[in-house]
C-alpha cells in the first residue's frame, strides 16, 4: 500500500469555478438519477476535469453529497426567502403563492426529480451522518420559514387554527415531501392539487 | 454476440422456494441499502444460489424491482387490512391505531428504512414505468382503505370535516410518507408525533 497515491489533495491546483462546475453539474446529476446511480468519474467527465481535481475540492463522495445538499439549498433559499418573508402580501397568501409557483414548476418538469432533500433523505440519509445532518438544518431552515407566515397569519386572524404554528409548519414541510413522493409514483400533479386543496381548504383555516 | 449466453431462462429448474428467498432477501437489501446500491450478485450471495438461478424466475434487475414491490406490499396488505377494516372498533380509532402501531415499530427500528414504497418512488420511479406503475397501484390500494375509514367517520359524525375523503385520504397517505421521510432526516420520531397531533388535532375532526 505504501506507494499508492492517496485520493486526497492532488492534481492541479485548486480554480474555485471547477469546484463550482463540479457542485453544478454533480448537483443535476444526482437529481436526475441518485446518489448512488452516479459516480465520481460521470460528474468529472461531464465537468471535463481529471479525477484528481475533484479530490482538491472533496474527500470523498460522502464529502461532495454533503456540499451538495448545501449548494441546492443554498440556490434556492434566496428566492424561499424572497417570497416567503415578501411583507407586502398577507402572510396565508404568500405561502399559497409559493406552493402554487412550485406545483407550475413541477409540472413543466414533468413531475420527475422531485427535491433533492427528500431523495437524499431516503436514499443516503441512513448511511451518511454527515449528510444527513446537512439535510436537516436545511429541512429546519425551510419549515422556519412556514412557521413565520404561519405564526403571521395565526396574529392577524387569517388563520384560525390553534395548533402551534411550529407544529403545523413542520407538517406543512413533509407533507408537501410527502407530495412530491406520490407526484413521482403518480406522474401526475393530482397530489400536489390535493395538498393544495387539504392544507388550504381544512388545515391552515 | 453470437455465442454469448443470453441472461433469461438459464441455470437449474425453477425451484418455488428460490423465488421467495430471493424475494425475501432482496426486498430486505432494498429496503436497507436502497435499488441502485444493491446488485444480483448480492441477492443471490445472501441466498447462496448461482447467478443463473435469480434469472429463472426474473429477466432483469428492474423486473425483480418490480417483484419486490408487490412482495412488499403484499406483505404487509393482509395486516393492513385486519387493523383499517375491523367493524368491531369505530372507524376513527382505527385509523389512530394504525398509525400509532406503526410509530412504535418504526422506533423500534432506529428510525430507519422507512416505506420501502416511497423509498422506490423517490429513487427508481422516474427511472422504470414498470416499477413505478406496480407502486402507483399500491398507493392507491392502501389510500383505499384510509378512505373506507374516513368515510364512515364522516357517515357517522365521528369526522366533521366535509372534504371529500378521497381527497382527505390521499393526503393523509401522502403526508404519512412525507413524515417517514423527514423522521429519517432527523432520526427522530418527532415528525411521527407531528402528524398524529396534527392530523387527529386539525384535520380528521
Amino acid at each position: 500500500m505504501g506507494l499508492q497515491a492517496t485520493p486526497a489533495r492532488r492534481g492541479p491546483k485548486p480554480n474555485p469555478h471547477t469546484r463550482d462546475n463540479l457542485l453544478r453539474a454533480g448537483t443535476r446529476m444526482l437529481h436526475d438519477a441518485g446518489y448512488s446511480a452516479t459516480g465520481i468519474k460521470e460528474i468529472v467527465d461531464a465537468v471535463q476535469v481529471p479525477k484528481g481535481s475533484f479530490y482538491n475540492y472533496f474527500d470523498s463522495k460522502e464529502d461532495f453529497g454533503r456540499a451538495v445538499v448545501d449548494f441546492y439549498f443554498d440556490s434556492a433559499l434566496e428566492g424561499l426567502r424572497a417570497l416567503l418573508l415578501d411583507k407586502n402580501v398577507p402572510p396565508l397568501e404568500r405561502l399559497r403563492g409559493y406552493f402554487d409557483e412550485r406545483n407550475r414548476g413541477f409540472a413543466q418538469g414533468d413531475y420527475a426529480r422531485g427535491c433533492l432533500l427528500g431523495n437524499m433523505s431516503l436514499e443516503v440519509a441512513d448511511h451518511s451522518a454527515a449528510i444527513r445532518e446537512r439535510i436537516a438544518v436545511h429541512f429546519r431552515t425551510w419549515s422556519g420559514l412556514f412557521e413565520d407566515c404561519i405564526a403571521e397569519a395565526q396574529e392577524a386572524g387569517a388563520i384560525r387554527n390553534p395548533q402551534p404554528a411550529s407544529t403545523l409548519a413542520q407538517f406543512l414541510l413533509n407533507s408537501w415531501e410527502g407530495a412530491l413522493l406520490r407526484m413521482r409514483a403518480e406522474k401526475s400533479d393530482a397530489p400536489l392539487k390535493q395538498f393544495t386543496e387539504v392544507v388550504f381548504g381544512s388545515l391552515l383555516v
